[in-house]
């Protein structure tokens, strides 16, 4: 069923959505089909949406984050503590981070990961703009928040170098492992019992 | 972490998406930030593709499927057989028959099924539309293949007396139930080894 065989443009159109991250051509096509009957408001809504934002996002030039204002909004909050900076992979991280609400400080977003077969290092990932901060404002404390994963680690790992390389007395901290909530000490991966037993306090 | 904080005009974005068949917050906000970064191509033919066609988009005058054409290339199609109408819910019911290759006569899309609490009848589906057919083109069949849920069993009953009543030497056909392709016996529920051996042959 896949896609439209009866028609082109619709054929193109569910082709485009089935291509996005987590859709299929059986979603995409379902998705396509409302769009173009029930939901006429919506698609209208994303695609003045979609235009508008695409011409007017842009990286954040304090923090590196997806943003349409000058300066996003976290960046451009007085009230921010502005002696910690909060390392993240991506704006969805930097999102889930602001969701917790124990964060109080401002962040610089990698849009990416150390990934050294497509030649992506510190620099890729603007670690100038950050050492550059560094220099102007009063940090004190970098907290490397990259994910668990080998790639996250190593970039963790590099950064960590980097940073300490270009300001020695800087305090650079690691988001702390250990169990999630909610969950059963049976059910959990030995690694995290193993993180969670070091950590402990 | 659902619709970004930062961004009022991401966050809209992000919940447009979110708002669509088979996505949530979290798929939504990935696509988000996928078309906004390294698939900003990809973000402006949608943007296109998606206000073309939904400028253009209409029901095919015959059969009442979506199609962009005057005509959808189905009805627009000589060589199909004009004695046999196939009767279906949706489009995407359509393009499942079509990708079977086993059927080559003319189709009828009622754009869903009856519901007597949203005061849906046979009416509201445009079967006048298809007894107006009926009566104009040499029709000898009808195969009416809504689905096997209460939902559709009911169109298909009160489908089935509509027509008759219009036309009582008509040939009311239901598409076969029986075992679906490559499934085992021990694990097919009991009304479909019910229907299956009621059709046996």
């Amino acid at each position: 069923m896949t896609t439209n065989i009866t028609d082109e443009k619709i054929s193109r159109l569910e082709e485009l959505f089935a291509g996005l991250p987590g859709l299929g051509p059986r979603s995409a096509s379902r998705i396509v089909a409302e769009l173009l009957t029930t939901r006429r408001q919506d698609a209208q809504r994303l695609c003045q949406d979609l235009s508008e934002t695409l011409a007017s996002v842009h990286h954040c030039p304090r923090c590196h984050t997806l943003t349409t204002l000058p300066m996003c909004s976290v960046c451009a909050d007085e009230a921010r503590d502005k002696s910690v900076v909060c390392v993240v992979e991506t704006p969805a991280d930097l999102q889930a981070i602001e969701a917790s609400v124990a964060y109080k400080g401002g962040y610089f977003v990698l849009m990416g990961r150390v990934n050294p077969l497509q030649a992506v290092g510190p620099e890729e990932l603007g670690v100038d703009t950050l050492l550059g901060r560094i220099d102007k404002e009063p940090i004190d404390e970098v907290v490397i928040a990259t994910s668990y994963t080998p790639e996250g680690e190593t970039t963790a790992h590099l950064l960590a170098g980097v940073l300490k390389k270009h300001k020695p007395q800087l305090k650079v901290t690691r988001l702390a492992r250990g169990l999630p909530s909610g969950v059963e000490i049976e059910y959990t991966d030995a690694a995290t019992i193993a993180s969670a037993v070091a950590g402990r306090r």
